[in-house]
């Protein structure tokens, strides 16, 4: 083993799933002494052929380093392998690159301060093969020292931010920005179904969505405005403007015989607001319908 | 008058509402001869002042030229109007920019010819401020013979495409790529939403929003791929694996306080898959409960 320099922190990998796997090779690649462990054994040949040192259990995985990357399936895994090797944790950092929700982070990072040990949440937005490359991109939250002390290593997987000192904060990017995506698939479904039926196909339809559905995005910061100001009033492409076209969209996806359920739901949160006497507001009031859930 | 050339067809435009006006302000700043109709008087002063005609009435208006641009409130509209003047239609060509649904393209289409009228479906996908700008972009169907003889002063309203021989194929374009449009938007409003419980404004969200969901939008060629060949086989991201996404959406939604109509509804869109044993095929496999409604 090459001595260790100053630049190069040592960095434990626990979880080695397809994503485990990428971050570690990640930072091997980067020149990092990494440490890697897995519940299951037989998952880190590979990474032992570039370089990395396989832990003989996850305490010796954990005292290998101070920055502990913990890449496993849940909330509940972690639970489960963390509680009982707390004291270990004393004085390290765990980077928390498992699907988190926002309370869960709080409540981890609590636990983690009892142990004497930081807590940084993260969130990947990228998939196995993005790791590394320009295209990833992680957003973390807690305490922001910790942030930058492991910058470095931590840059080798992506655009790396830091969002804010809560330890939740990172997964409300995670879900906010998913959300969005998420709608976004299921919105090009439902226009590939209705083209469908005019024997269009969905490539020859993808053509056509993946421009518009980018100059649309460019709107969103106007969608934004309004939602930060909380004023809604407007003269051009009000609630009720808008609404009639969804309705045309329902209509014309019964004419198709396709599923409704997608714009009849756009249709359903503006009309909620329409019923409160907001019709004459901007489109954008909608977004008072997912705020404020239904009683 | 100008005497008339050949390359500037004369062009009426009935119905001067936002969108009819800026049609005829594109036609006479192209040079074609333009005659304006609107129900109810007092639209069309700016328009005369620019160079265009004011008919005394509809069936002046419809006289006036070869080329019928309708642009009028919504498919009734457009009956109470022309069913009276169907016999000063003969020979001419009416360019349906009025919203229609597939169906009802296909009917006027069918009584036009009645009429020895030809019909040009038309979408026109801009809003008025972009009418005549590379941005606008007009979708239209019926007769390519018809689409050719007006392609010049159609192409002046916008970049102007020719989508099938079917007379309802530009409607299904347009509503296909609205709903794309749409269920984007309650995506980010959704995410919003979310990361308001945090504190961090829809603006700064915006930042990160709008190139998140334009780089996504990229994957829907392969979305497509898998819905055109109909086998959702796959080894990567399952509906299972997505599904399990959605459900901590929806999870974090709840724990945040707000509502979890838009990703609980593509969570049930999965689980409608998953419950008929598909859970192993790709997330795209959700495109079948868009596709093949409840019964």
């Amino acid at each position: 083993m090459t001595a260790k320099s100053p630049e190069h922190t040592p960095v434990t990998v626990i979880g080695l799933g397809a994503m485990g796997r990428a971050l570690a090779a990640a930072f091997v690649a980067g020149g990092h002494p990494t440490t890697v462990w897995n519940r299951t054994p037989g998952k880190a040949k590979e990474l032992v052929a570039q370089g990395a040192l396989e832990a003989a259990d996850l305490t010796a995985a954990i005292e290998a380093s101070p920055l502990i990357v913990v890449c496993v399936f849940d909330e509940a895994a972690v639970r489960e392998l963390l509680t009982p090797v707390g004291s270990s944790l004393a004085g390290r950092t765990v980077a928390m690159l498992t699907t988190f929700t926002p309370k869960s982070a709080v409540e981890t990072s609590a636990w983690l301060a009892e142990q004497q040990a930081g807590y940084l949440g993260g969130a990947v937005m990228a998939v196995p093969d993005m790791i590394g490359t320009p295209g990833s991109q992680l957003f973390y939250s807690g305490p922001k020292d910790l942030f930058d002390t492991y910058h470095k290593p931590l840059e080798l997987l992506g655009v790396s931010r830091h969002v804010g000192e809560d330890p939740g904060t990172s997964a409300l990017y995670e879900t906010a920005l998913l959300s969005g995506m998420y709608a976004m698939f299921a919105g090009f479904q439902h226009g590939a179904a209705l083209i469908g039926t005019g024997g269009v196909s969905a490539t020859e339809f993808a053509g056509y969505a993946v421009p518009f559905v980018q100059a649309m995005a460019t709107m969103l910061p106007l969608d934004a405005e309004f939602i930060d100001k909380g004023d809604y009033t407007t003269d051009v492409q009000s609630l009720e403007f808008n609404r009639s076209a969804l309705e045309h969209i329902v209509h014309v996806s019964q004419d198709q015989g396709i599923g409704t359920d997608v714009p009849g739901l756009i249709m359903e949160l503006m009309d909620r607001q329409i019923r409160a006497g907001h019709g004459a507001d901007s489109a954008t009031r909608m977004f008072e319908s997912i705020k404020h859930p239904q009683g």
